[in-house]
């Protein structure tokens, strides 16, 4: 993909789509993209093998839950899932997130099902 | 260096310190660092050989000068610089960034004059 040099406005980007937990691409470092996708509700346990995984909370209040710990992100605080570990993101009310990962990363990890989507630029 | 898992506050991490131009390093995933950087005045023409490095502006607005053309990035908007591309980051008045890159960028890519820094853990 040929890259044109142009800024981002993020809150505009979340404009322009409604979905819950289908991560959009709105930009690719290196071997990294980043992503935007919006969240409601309970996601699946999962980890990822090879990829760790931040989540930067743009809008709301995420909830997420490790297997000794939950730990709440709220508005301009993120956290870095190292790979391997396990986590359930679970979003009370909607949340707005920023995702870094690899592009390998697939959105549920270890786990295949029915909230398991390829991000798609938007 | 042992992750612990822990969220981080954006704004309280820029209240650690002062000086422009010094990114403090606040978080890593595979082989890119997560830096928090302020920035006052104009740096130096540089490109990176070999990294893109994203600047997402959280506080301010940052005028990104390319060779072709000027951006002003501000508050919750992003811009990613291709690696090879030349670029100029000015900051009129105080500016906070995030920035993502490969743990191998030197904030001054090609260019070695006295604002050359590593990064350092904050």
């Amino acid at each position: 993909m040929i890259q044109r040099i142009e800024k981002v406005n993020i809150s505009k980007k979340f404009d322009l789509f409604e979905e819950y937990w289908k991560p959009r691409i709105v930009g690719e470092l290196d071997e990294s993209y980043v992503e935007l996708v919006k969240l409601k509700g309970e996601f699946v346990w999962h980890h990822h093998e090879k990829e760790d995984e931040m989540f930067l909370v743009v809008k709301g209040e995420l909830l997420m839950k490790l297997r000794d710990k939950d730990i709440i992100v709220k508005e301009g605080e993120f956290i870095i899932i190292p790979k391997g570990v396990e986590h359930l993101p679970v979003a009370k009310d909607e949340v707005h997130i920023m995702l870094f990962e690899p592009k390998s990363t697939v959105n549920t990890g270890n786990v295949q099902n029915e909230k398991t989507v390829q991000g798609q630029w938007t």
